[in-house]
């Protein structure tokens, strides 16, 4: 293994990588990508206008979810990312420009297509940091409990989805039939990866380095999440995988197989063509947003980052 | 007290109970009702086909809610029970095996009627531990505080019930028109019950020993759940303390007692007839899961174990 | 300034002031009408005599919600305030009295006018308390950070209307639709802005002393709160401020404008009509309240003390 890193010079770049800063630069570019995915979710615009204090709230939310719900899951103050006073004073500035900048001018800037995509790239880095940091947390305060770190590290990487139910309500928004538990996104999926394999590795079952680990989780996130957002696929990585464990573990017996065993596999076959038209769906729900059509689609298809459709679930 | 205890060789038998053992036997018991529990909400089993991740969140919160509930208002991780890997990995061993067991045995097995009332029994035993355990664990923290060592002692013995909202949430179901603190289920209230008495011996206002009351209450949950369970009876054994309380304390004085005063009487008199309705409608609602007809009849006795019927918030 | 306040003899009563004890008369009024305004809540009677004890954990959750909720965000035990046996006992006899009093004589009495006016000013005084209070706690805490300060003393002093949605859901209701973040009421409005002036003090921004603060903000607030009452008057003193930060701050850009711009301005202008008719609303509903008409139509003000009415959001 560290043969092959070193001739391919990996071992370096892993060194490099390592001693990245994620302040200011990575951390602002997760800043604008979370208030993104803020104002493009429904309804966000008319909160922002009927109650600018709830839409901050919201983003704050979105840009320190992992934090306050880790924070929580460890019994430390929910409010201590109040207290990086810089943090929050640049997420705030991020917050205000991309709603209520004059002209629209940084949000048509930002879903410009390959400004997005690095944007995206360096969101995708910063998921690394914080997964790593939620393990270590976890680890130092709970020795040998695989499940904490793994709990803790899947949290502070994906927190703000996960407390999604929750920022919905500051908003006015309800959505008790869905939740992340219930139906994983790709942001989701990938960080739960990330914090299985990282405490793997801290507990010495993965016989990998801290920093080689960063780096291969690091490229395959931003690879996977370039090429999903270049090509449009929906399809997630893990797709195959999931489904035959899905098969092989949960699937063993069913009461309803009589009624659903066709309605299963249907949803299963039909999982593109679903998502395809969810993708319509979104874009027609947002038609009044004024950014250009390219962003338009991108987040559609960011949106429909899910390999299982809604219908499964109905049909059942 | 002492005499009697000893002429029926009580005492010694205090003496084992309060050596016994919770891990693993009662442990499993706890663990096989409260996910036979959560299998026998409406929707859980398509939850369970269409996100094990969901069901499994929910089983956990089921068998854990009190630790997770209890730690949160004493301000503890509430990720700490995830800590304890044998008790999460023999949960969640019970949890794969009740609901994707081949050819459902396990559920087939543990819905059988001996073996239920067995388990039921074994689980009304570990609330006793559970109780205690919180009610000691406030008053190391909170010396003289009545209040506090009875709402430790409730949740951590009733947790899985308090939480059913959030529970509920992850699965995609929101009923927020009802909870246990509106309506109090037979299990919440006898937990309230015991988590009183154990304040009021811990802080020497009861004049027994641990041991001595350990006995007693567990004898009368056992003797009175089996006793439900047989007979399918849903009247509460306080039904007339209540009903004696409500009277004394509650029902001075109303506004709508023009509209309401027959409507109250009507529903404390109908109350048997009510709960009797809603055993069938459970019935009903429940008729696609394969279980055998007394395992069902069992469910729905245990289901509608609540004095007060629905209807009476309705008529006021 | 010291010069003003001594010729106004304000020194030595902000001598007075700082000295007073807000146990047990002022934490008394505080309750009352915290249990006051949980009874003039809709459907809180028919939840009274339902479930007292659902009934009895809302009055807590009025009374105590700051407490809570700040605990909760300090990693504090949210159970705390039970801990307290004598304040939780004084409120829970108020609680009794208001809800179950024989005649409904207690209820009478305190919504007749000029007792209520005295009752309310009482609780705007334990106000300032709280607010320092949480402020102090903070920056105990955490030293320089104002915005944790600003949450903390926020939360404490105003933390029966935060957690409101959780309240509710107590009693059965569930209004995802609105909260304190996305609407604020005035008690919210006016505990935010003590919670800023107390946090700039405690970082020496504001050159005040701690008692002098204390006054001015009392009087403003007891003053502000008597004339809303006595006037009826809905409109928030700040609302000429909130309109121009508003229109400098967050009006700059709306892709929305076309279709908002007059709405947007026509709910600025009908703000006073809508309030007057939501009183109106609000009368008729509680209708078969036996209060006496002059406490009715105080309430309905008090109820109505928002800004922006309710249609300003439906429009958009």
């Amino acid at each position: 293994m560290m043969d092959l890193l070193e001739v391919l010079h990996l071992d370096e770049l892993s060194h490099g990588l390592a001693k990245l800063s994620m302040f200011p630069y990575f951390d602002m570019a997760h800043y604008i990508m979370s208030v993104l995915a803020l104002r493009e979710q429904p309804g966000a615009l008319e909160v922002s206008r009927v109650s600018p204090f709830a839409c901050w709230f919201s983003s704050m939310l979105f840009c320190f979810g992992g934090a306050v719900l880790s924070g929580i899951m460890l019994a430390e103050p929910p409010v201590a990312p109040l207290s990086n006073s810089t943090s929050v004073l640049l997420a705030s500035i991020i917050w205000y420009l991309v709603f209520y900048c004059p002209m629209d001018l940084v949000y048509s800037s930002i879903t410009f297509l390959p400004l997005r995509l690095v944007l995206s790239g360096m969101k995708e880095v910063t998921r690394t940091w914080k997964v790593l940091s939620g393990v270590t947390q976890a680890h130092s305060k709970y020795k040998d409990s695989l499940l904490v770190m793994i709990a803790i590290g899947w949290t502070r990487g994906a927190g703000g989805g996960l407390i999604r139910n929750f920022e919905q309500l500051v908003r006015g928004v309800w959505k008790p039939e869905t939740n992340e538990l219930l139906k994983m996104s790709y942001p989701t999926k990938i960080t739960l990866i990330g914090a299985v394999l990282f405490a793997l590795q801290q507990t010495h079952y993965l016989p990998l380095q801290t920093r080689h680990l960063m780096l291969i989780y690091t490229i395959f996130t931003v690879v996977n999440k370039s090429r999903m957002m270049l090509t449009g696929s929906s399809s997630s990585p893990f797709a195959a995988i999931e489904s035959a464990i899905y098969r092989t573990l949960f699937a063993g017996y069913s009461p309803y197989a009589a009624l659903t065993g066709e309605a299963t596999k249907a949803c299963a076959d039909v999982s593109a063509s679903v998502a395809t038209k969810e993708s319509s769906k979104n874009r027609a729900a947002d038609a009044p947003s004024p950014s250009p059509v390219m962003g338009q689609t991108l987040k559609a298809k960011e949106e429909s980052e899910r390999p299982e459709p809604e219908s499964c679930k109905k049909m059942d």
